[in-house]
């Protein structure tokens, strides 16, 4: 491998694709689900692939790093990193959610050296025949568990903008258990995510006792996108004490969950106030949170997340991962970092089933037992699909949406919807 | 590159070289310093290198780790990393010092991942085709700075066992001056550290004075290694002050070295008192200790040492690096590690300008302007000079020294000297 090869373009397009009448906190999810796939392309010929955020503000932020990173060695990942940091402005525009920490204008910094990183060591990797896991310290487990992530949802868009999804509605208990069964077949997933923070407390603690019952000895995870007042979150834990392994950010605020921890002996988990390497900081200050679940698309890259791994150990904190609307590109970095740390402690959360296109050649990713193998190609161990890539990119010109906003389409169903929080 | 290369062979190689009679808070420096010379060798006849503390109980300790390392791949160092914490078992008859965080047993596995990680990144970068620091994220800069390290020191040895070293004695302040001109002269660095801890904290401050006024506007530090108490290290606060950029290890413990953090604005730096993960996180909880001198020989290697730069930077600290008597591949291995961390706050500490041997081919390892180049080349970028390894190897089954035991040879020169610290 020649030390003088460079980054001699990057290539950004946006891709929309279809993604399910989900329900959260925030609204509902639209019928088409943005990310932008990033092409960083070598003086040799070599291309490194990355997928982040879609949306309008990210684009710009990803034009604002493209002339910092060309002329770098694929190796140079230190140098990015602290040409990103200085050179990456706030982009107006951007709808923020506190459920959605990849929203964030704050971390734009992180979300665009997280993109280039990703990409980088993927050059690296086929550069040097090795996977990206490799470049990671090398794997220690040969395949990385997801779990099974439910959602309520309606059985179709507002205007049905294309044929209804396989999964129908998913509101009642007995739906909510059958689509567990569902994914769970295809799938094989071994833990259950239920997203929550939708409907009245009760009925999503109905909804977590059916599948506990459904389900024996299946580890289970409500979380409701602290969209419960503190005292709500602490009336559930009651209940919800012996039926979860953890309890994901059920109140607002690094205050709030840390009132709450005093009160509940369920680990609390967290993707909403522990975002940032600070928030860390003052998380283990006010010993809130005991799982983190990371994100390396906004906490700065598959080495940022190798380092919040090592920081969870020493802190004696869980760790698991976050994921949003996402394609196979996201998924095997996010196998490959999940592959290099040891005390990944949990079933790592995944959107993917609730997708059904993708870019990379070959197709889907395949699961086998809930779980994907590591890749042992060099680099990602992903092409893309050039068809599907032009297609999808057909999809975001023809969708129109350019900011992620589940709100404004919940408003669509119900005029009367403020997505004020926290509702219960 | 094939990714079925193994490790199938490690080479362990005690070895002694010539080293000053250099003072310290323990006693004074053997006239011979031990080092264990690792070559990791893989199924394609490369050899990765490293260099470790060469005391009888580390060897042990190389010993225990080696079969949990053959048969690995060069890329798995998460997996060396879990073995060896599993493995490595106490080893008996350790010397320990609290100024020597090498000596410690509850460090023998940081210890053990430390030297066959270098040596497996030497590998991963002979294989790859890149410089070590490229494994690493690339180099933020393209030479790495130390510091002049200065040491109250006899003439000669006692027994005088080879001809005086050429930097006579030094004890006064002229001779202090004195041996910083030589150094500066020789090495060109551009800031300076006493080794303090020796004689009365007013012959130190003289002696710190002296230097001040000889190098105007020179970086000066000092290090009494936990010889002075509380009291002691507040009142010689007030007269440094203006005179250090950093206070090293004036006062032994956390809680001794938090005391003293509240009563100076100097800032304190330590290898003393932070020296583990743990330590770190305590030091972070009590904000006693602002600089953290790190050392990638028993902190666990060179991502261990990226690790703890991007935690001193998220809590706000200073860092450079701590040294013991070493040869030019701890020289290299360290220069690689400094090039990429961005927040390296001051020069490195090294003993280097102490001895007058190595084992890397072509010699010694040059100095400019009182930095070492990064190297470019493959890997670490030194190979050994075999006949050199053969006469230091030689060097140590003569010179019977087993355990570096600095009050024992203090001993030899006033039978009445206890090491009982601290002292002033």
């Amino acid at each position: 491998m020649s030390r003088d090869i460079r980054i001699s373009h990057v290539r950004i397009t946006p891709v929309a694709f279809r993604d399910g009448p989900l329900l959260n906190a925030a609204g509902i999810h639209e019928p088409w689900a943005l990310r932008a796939i990033l092409e960083v392309e070598t003086s040799d010929g070599r291309i490194g692939l990355a997928e982040t955020y879609g949306d309008a503000p990210m684009l710009a932020v990803l034009e604002q790093a493209r002339p910092h990173v060309v002329g770098l060695s694929p190796f140079a990942l230190n140098l990015m990193e602290e040409r990103l940091k200085a050179a990456i402005r706030p982009v107006p525009g951007a709808v923020e959610y506190t459920l959605a920490p990849g929203s964030h204008a704050a971390k734009n910094a992180a979300k665009a050296i997280s993109a280039f990183e990703v990409a980088m060591l993927d050059l690296q990797g086929q550069a040097v025949g090795a996977p990206v896991v490799d470049l990671l310290g090398g794997a220690v487990r040969s395949e990385v568990a997801y779990s099974a992530y439910l959602f309520f949802k309606y059985a179709e868009h507002h205007g049905r903008p294309y044929e209804p999804d396989a999964w129908g509605e998913g509101i009642s208990p007995q739906q909510v258990v059958a689509q567990a069964r569902r994914m769970i077949a295809l799938y094989g997933f071994q833990s259950i995510k239920l997203k929550g923070g939708v409907f009245e407390p009760r009925h999503e603690i109905a909804c977590i006792r059916a599948l506990s019952e459904a389900f024996r000895g299946m580890p289970l995870r409500l979380d409701p996108n602290a969209n419960w007042s503190v005292a709500t979150s602490k009336r559930a834990a009651e209940e919800l004490d012996d039926l979860l392994e953890y309890y994901e950010d059920p109140c607002p605020g690094l205050d709030g969950m840390a009132e709450l921890a005093r009160h509940t002996r369920l680990p609390l988990a967290t993707n909403m106030v522990v975002t940032t390497m600070e928030e860390f900081r003052r998380n283990v200050e006010k010993k809130a949170v005991k799982v983190i679940l990371s994100d390396h698309h906004y906490w700065g890259g598959l080495r940022a997340t190798r380092q919040l791994a090592r920081m969870c150990a020493l802190w004696e904190l869980g760790m698991s991962m976050h994921s949003n609307s996402h394609l196979g590109i996201s998924l095997v970095a996010m196998t490959h970092v999940a592959a290099a740390i040891p005390n990944l402690s949990y079933a790592c959360d995944t959107h993917y089933p609730w997708q059904d296109e993708d870019i990379v050649r070959g197709g889907r990713i395949a699961f086998k037992d809930g779980a994907v193998a590591v890749p042992t190609r060099p680099g990602l161990g992903v092409e893309l699909d050039r068809q599907a890539l032009a297609k999808l990119h057909d999809q975001y010109l023809a969708c129109g949406i350019r900011n992620r906003d589940d709100r404004r389409q919940m408003q669509k169903y119900d005029p009367s919807f403020t997505g004020a929080t926290p509702r219960y």
